[in-house]
């Protein structure tokens, strides 16, 4: 017997609606790409995204057909989240950090139809022209008056022509919820990329459990800062949560990596929680050391995309007051998957040690993703702070498959199998000691890498460490330090040694440490530990006498 | 083209797995019937549903069979929220304050095969044996020890033993998200009772959307007193929104008009946030001031079921320093529809006045609920503070069809028509001004009954006021106010006219004024103004000269 409720689908579009309705006058601030800063409400963001919505219909565009992006995270950008999928489109975030030929392969397989784009990537899609001969409509991000007078490109449309003269409101279309809404490609290590396709309905039950009060620390009155782009996992999510909480939002452009931006952001827009990855926390922290600046109201900081140092969560909290909640999802979680916001109560009653150890984990799955450890033959592991095993997750935000891909050795018996290691606590608390490929192992035994790193970060000489493993006749694996140092400072494995003892069982503590002066890292600002376990394919451990 | 996400159904089990693994120790804190508190964590709570549900099953219990309930707020009442549900039951929760006519005739139009009811409620059903030939079996929500010796009931079962030695653990089915879930029928004025079909996905959104911050005041570290009964549509939802937040549940058992249990439960068990019907509150409040004692931890009032009197929002937060956070819904919108729930930012910055007013007000819609206003020809008025019309709303969690009645006049073009008066300010926040069938219509315009009641709620003379239409032949209708009063003062309509003037347009002042020694209430705690209307059925207004 079914209830008897209205089956009124979940779409983007009521994101948008309810905004414009509630929120009418709550601002979103944008960083142009050419300059300066662009600010309206919720309700004025609603009309251009109609324009744009008729725009795209006006030229052609049909349901389900592909829309690329290759943006920063700006109003117009926005706009494209919720005019092309309100319309059945699908808004196909591209990532400008791949490299030229993946992109041009990502927008082949995904059959993008319209691209939009920035000035900023002009030069990089002139020099793939000869790829994107399936591209109807090439759209720059921009007004008339930063239009390029001359380009390779022949589809080249001015954006704000695209809604000129459209009207300002639209019924927007109901359709079947399952309909596509935004595609993302996840690159991995190997293969090729691979595209997570999310529907209108997985988009707004993630928002709904994103919204909550233990994930999403923001509701009204606060100002959320995206540093996180909108190009990786739809931003977080940030942008269809922020509008359903009330918050504004702040955009900081083409200036995602710049303490300097960043921190005359926070200040002047009133930001109470910002999001990003560890990288730019350590961007901005440096930053703020060097300058003396503060952060103003800012009150949390998001972090995801990799482990987040507890040396971050450390300075975040002594010298500003600031609260880090860590997150931990994929592209193919939408990307939301738990969050290690703490309760009053546990800030009341923890040590600062006990409490940046709990920081430092992954945290509360959010209600609506399903976790489980299992071992190598799918066996089902406790939740008792001890065993660790592949996370594997299931959830209506969860990807069922990737895109045009037959088969995915990562979806089995209704479980995506995340490739991340961890260990889950009695209470549930997720901590992720590795990746599957990353982990070391030694004697038969697993040793976490990320732990190692963290350990090695809160050296005072280190301004980036990776830890890989490499090959040991007796013990199959051992953990190679790599350095990349903050100063001139290098210290021996001796000195190595005696910083790790104490801190992690004696058979974890690295064999060998290596001092780089770079750090390789992939398009997603992690560090790359495939290149570095290529670079140092032929290393050998001082130990292993049998293998010199 | 369809996205590619999980396809996982949204069930009430969901909530349950997810409290029992993330809040496991988290209380329920229950009064029994029979004296004395129960308590145990969510964990527990999942393992008693278990065996419940596995009972259930094993007394033959089928998919979409009605489980009636007649119970107070405690623990089991929740098992069998979470144990009927979760197995494809519906559990039908029944209102003993209805006629035992009334609740016979409910029982018989629902087809509950089950009867899950209180030592309390034994002579209620006893004295209905006769028409309950189609009801299997009778379950008494106690103990062994309290079970009684005989009844005339013969299928009587302790609650116990219907869980004695089952499984502790249960694998939850998995069926369409659209299947029943719970039943609840709403007493309009006239005509038979109104059954609302719930279904799992309608339950869950509404959980999700009930959880947002701007909403429910409440989440981890925080306690919950559900006052509100858990057989008014669903508990205002509490049940479900309660454990995804992880916030404790204070349950008061048999004890919810009692302003020393509800304080002494508010105190001792550290109560944030308690939902109830403004009658409760002013009870409660009443108490208060008799014996001097205070409210805790207590931050928040909860407030819906009726309009809530700005008298109570001003006590609540001079006295006590609680806010009240009004809420409007219906049985047939799960019930939420919209929360009053202001802003730090507008505490801080509106006068008292401006602020007690706003609260009084029914707020900003969930995320989820659509709403419009339109006038009698459906055509749609503007949200201009103004303009007053039909609230009609429409959204996932809101009844299509009342269950097994053939046509409903309230369900037109995809919107339900709540039978509501309201206005919708520019910024959304709605305005409730009236029932459409209690609106006063003097002169062709419309006069405010429950502004009219507010007005005279804040008369030190008062301690319930009505405003009734009564016929006036000049004017077709005026209002006639009705006054319970606090102690033996009586003002007359002169004095009445002082009161209202300047508070009200001249042209809303009440005619005149009767004392009564009692307030007729409906069986959900409403003044019940069909009875009042009966009963002053012949009455003159002294300034109808034409009519004496």
């Amino acid at each position: 017997m079914q209830g008897l409720m209205m089956d009124r689908p979940l779409l983007i579009s009521s994101i948008l609606q309810y905004a414009a309705s509630y929120y009418g006058d709550t601002e979103i601030v944008s960083v142009n790409t050419e300059g300066g800063e662009h600010r309206y409400g919720y309700r004025a963001m609603a009309q251009r995204s109609a324009q744009l919505a008729h725009g795209l219909l006006a030229h052609g565009m049909k349901t389900g057909e592909r829309v690329g992006t290759l943006a920063w995270n700006n109003h117009r950008h926005l706009e494209l989240y919720y005019g092309v999928s309100g319309v059945g489109g699908v808004v196909h975030t591209l990532n400008p950090r791949l490299f030229p030929e993946q992109i041009a392969w990502i927008i082949k397989h995904a059959e993008d139809r319209w691209l939009f784009t920035e000035t900023t990537f002009l030069p990089l899609l002139e020099a793939l022209a000869d790829h994107l001969d399936r591209v109807r409509h090439i759209v720059v991000m921009t007004d008339r008056a930063h239009m390029p007078e001359s380009s390779r490109l022949k589809q080249l449309m001015c954006y704000e022509d695209l809604l000129e003269g459209q009207p300002e409101t639209i019924d927007w279309p109901e359709f079947d919820e399952h309909t596509a809404a935004a595609l993302c490609y996840t690159s991995g290590t190997t293969g090729h990329p691979k595209g997570v396709l999310y529907s209108h309905r997985s988009t707004l039950l993630h928002a709904y459990g994103a919204a909550m009060g233990d994930m999403l620390a923001a509701g009204r009155g606060d100002a959320i800062l995206a540093v996180v782009p909108m190009f990786h996992a739809a931003g977080w999510g940030l942008p269809y949560a922020g509008p359903i909480v009330g918050a504004k939002l702040v955009l900081p452009g083409p200036k995602m990596a710049d303490g300097e931006t960043l921190q005359r952001l926070i200040e002047t827009e009133g930001v109470t929680y910002a999001a990003g990855v560890p990288t730019i926390w350590m961007a901005l922290l440096g930053y703020l050391r060097e300058s003396g600046k503060t952060l103003g109201r800012m009150r949390y900081a998001g972090v995801g995309g990799a482990a987040c140092p507890p040396s971050i969560i450390r300075e975040f909290h002594e010298r500003h007051g600031v609260i880090t909640a860590q997150g931990w999802g994929m592209t193919e979680t939408s990307p939301l998957g738990s969050m290690a916001l703490l309760s009053r109560a546990e800030h009341e009653s923890l040590s600062d040690e006990a409490r940046i150890a709990r920081q430092a984990m992954q945290g509360r799955a959010a209600f609506g993703v399903e976790m489980r450890i299992v071992d190598d033959s799918h066996a089902e592991l406790p939740w008792d702070g001890v065993a660790s095993g592949r996370l594997q997750v299931r959830g209506p935000w969860v990807c069922s498959a990737y895109f045009r891909t037959e088969h995915s050795s990562a979806h089995r018996d209704g479980w995506f199998d995340t490739g991340d290691v961890a260990i889950i606590h009695p209470d549930g608390w997720l901590q992720i000691t590795d990746r599957t490929k990353d982990v070391i192992k030694s004697g038969g035994e697993w040793i976490s890498s990320i732990e190692l790193e963290n350990h090695a970060m809160a050296h005072p000489a280190v301004a980036q460490a990776a830890v890989i493993a490499r090959p040991h006749t007796k013990w199959t694996e051992r953990p190679l330090l790599i350095v990349l140092p903050a100063k001139d400072q290098q210290p021996s494995i001796d000195e190595w040694r005696k910083h790790f003892t104490g801190r992690v069982a004696d058979w974890w503590i690295p064999d060998d440490v290596v001092y780089v002066e770079e750090m390789p890292h992939t398009a997603t600002g992690k560090v790359n530990k495939l290149a570095l376990r290529e670079r140092y394919a032929d290393f050998r451990f001082s130990n292993d006498r049998e293998n010199q």
